[in-house]
């Protein structure tokens, strides 16, 4: 009899079922337009040999997906591009997993946890910004961010928040006048640090770790090597002893914020960063081939082109050669005692050698506030690199899917952004 | 003996030679950047259904391909570009299918012909123009348009002339003071036109139509409805007998030429003409399932983005509305009889309404030459349509990589530009 129902479940069931994989790593590099992939591809060239060296993002593609929100302006913001990859379905700009009505729609995390799988996210943002939010929480507006880390703690599932595990910053939200979370979560069972040099004390889930105030420093800046890495290798030590496998969504958060400042430096500091996390991921599969790792986009920022100005070249050695990010550099060049001390720390930080006219420029906006300053150092960056930019917003261009391990190849071609959470909440669905 | 022969055959040869292709249909759609088919998506979507619909190029695609040049520019000129997907072989900027040396280095159509395949080419721009002259010709530098023309037709092979059949463009070279091509092209055995309405008196191969006498016209202001779709079904037609099957390179060549002049509506025009001509590819390949069609790009032009000045939103509708290209936009301005016939001239070829500066500055500009004018016509239905450009050049970002039919998933991932023609290299290698 078991034998029979055996045998009628093997005819009846989709292809996709008998692939589902017992552990799913999701990651999302925000902001991450395809451009990003090339760029970083350029950047991170040996040029010592003839050859073009293929990047892990190379090694991975399988598809692309478009990421229109649910309005008539075919260009999403993060919250909308999150819940779509997080619930399979589209909102408006905005939203954090809830419906033009403002009515919640369930998120994989939600689902996983549900069904017993562990579940975990990580973040170079605080933990509760738009993309984990939108697989935690529900909320008609990104923006209340305390709304959003009370339901962290608050929305329970067999009586525990939905995270099994929360890696990344935000103790401006989680710490604050009027409610303290993070003894309310340790009060929960859940361990917890704020430290680096600690992480090492987080042994098993549930757990958290909240690492800056607000955003873990961008990677151009920060003296932690491999911030995401870290913090990917971290998580997938925790969530490894789960049963019934896990669900980890790992997101590079700031590339997305490099892009809206249309600082290249630091979007490929951040690419860097993010494809470190990528091959801890791809490590991970190797070793355990019951895992499916993803890695897409919620949208591409910036409008980020590699040429400029008329020119047929893109320079990325320029780009190699800027120690530190727009908002930086404009922060040190304000500090700067002389005009003469800022235009040793330009070249210091920029190794750019400007014209006459260029260094009046950057003078005279010395004077101006920081953001002024970060935008004139950016564009002198863009110019002297061939970088172009169309917007400090998003743009509706589809992204790359990338996908490796058990069933990958269900995520090659073209896909809507809303399908590949529809694929992987299959898999969820068949937890055993 | 036999078998026992095969057996060994089928132990040893790849998996690729068992699934050679008879027919090979490679479409290049020149310039054409990953955004030029999310915006072509926006451009054709029915606004009537909740649902963005696929288009042909969704449905097809299968990978990406990086296309930078043997330079360390990492961006490609339409020559490089084609060379590579000619030949397999990257080269300089410039270069029609000879390497660095200037030694001439083989196409995929001059093989073909060796082993006694058809080929043919089919473009909108003159038939002497970078992409097909890479297929067929060999020069140091694409401008020389002349010498190229001529080597279409001295250039032998078995005693004939590389390809069998060429329709597209370009009288203006082909018959000129000195020498008169069509004639000698004649004497060899092609049936020749230069008239669209005469096209159906080519009944066989080897055969030759020159329809303009450079490129045909825009396809945003030409008469002809279907141009490379009316051009690419008559090359199948006469292809077809072929025993040994054939290689058809067709492409839609002036999509480049819009995103050089940073006009969107031009572009959209054009990709809509190419898909045209991708479905009938594509319904070619239904009803001769030993054909394999690859489409892709020999590099992005402009870089295009669907998103610009920080707001998120890109608006097709506006795209939809402009009736004639930028080109033909100035002219026309040029050409009205008053400010007030331009002002309304403009009001019905783009539908959009101008503010007063605006106006202000289209009938100042007007005064000076069409190039200026014509940008400004272009920018400003980028501006209301919030379509980004970075320059009026290429950019260095990777390209789409379509296929559909017999071995298709042999294109799917990442690859090198120079892996597509490699692969059609090896299937042509099996021509039996």
């Amino acid at each position: 009899m078991r034998r029979h129902l055996l045998s009628l479940s093997l005819l009846f069931t989709p292809v996709v079922a008998l692939a589902a994989p017992k552990n799913i790593i999701y990651m999302i590099g925000d902001g991450m337009g395809p451009a990003y992939l090339s760029a970083y591809r350029y950047y991170s060239d040996d040029t010592s040999t003839k050859t073009v060296e293929n990047t892990i993002f190379d090694e991975l593609w399988q598809g692309v997906a478009s990421t229109y929100p649910d309005d008539d302006t075919y260009v999403t913001d993060s919250a909308a591009g999150a819940t779509a990859l997080a619930t399979g379905v589209k909102s408006y700009n905005g939203a954090i997993s809830v419906n033009r009505q403002h009515i919640p729609i369930g998120t994989m995390m939600q689902l996983a946890k549900r069904l017993g799988k562990a579940n975990g996210i990580v973040a170079s943002s605080q933990i509760n910004h738009a993309t984990p939010a939108s697989f935690l929480a529900h909320n008609k507006s990104r923006r209340n961010y305390n709304e959003i880390a009370d339901m962290f703690l608050d929305y329970r599932i067999n009586g525990m928040p939905v995270a099994d595990l929360m890696l990344g910053g935000g103790t401006d939200y989680f710490i604050r006048n009027g409610r303290d979370l993070v003894s309310e979560f340790k009060e929960l069972g859940f361990q917890y640090t704020d430290s680096w040099q600690q992480l090492d004390t987080l042994t098993k889930t549930p757990a958290l770790a909240l690492l800056a105030e607000t955003a873990l420093p961008a990677a151009l800046n920060s003296k932690q090597d491999k911030q995401l890495a870290t913090l990917t290798e971290k998580a997938l030590q925790l969530l490894t002893p789960a049963e019934k496998g896990f669900v980890l969504m790992v997101e590079g958060s700031q590339i997305d914020w490099c892009g809206h400042d249309n600082d290249i430096a630091c979007a490929m500091a951040e690419m860097n960063d993010f494809a470190k996390a990528i091959a801890v991921a791809k490590a991970y599969v190797d070793n355990h081939p019951d895992t499916l790792l993803v890695i897409t986009a919620d949208h591409e920022t910036g409008g980020l082109s590699l040429g400029a100005a008329g020119e047929y070249k893109w320079l990325p050695d320029v780009v190699k050669q800027v120690k530190a990010t727009g908002r930086s550099i404009a922060k040190q060049l304000k500090q700067a005692g002389s005009d003469q001390d800022a235009l040793a720390l330009w070249s210091d930080l920029t190794s750019i050698s400007l014209n006459d006219a260029e260094k009046a420029e950057l003078l005279s906006t010395r004077k101006q506030d920081e953001d002024t300053l970060r935008k004139l150092s950016n564009k002198l960056v863009a110019k002297y690199s061939f970088t172009g930019w169309t917007t400090g917003g998003h743009t509706a261009i589809d992204v790359a899917v990338l996908a490796y391990g058990k069933d990958a190849k269900n995520f090659a071609g073209f896909q809507d952004n809303t399908h590949i959470a529809k694929k992987l909440i299959q898999y969820i669905q068949q937890t055993k």
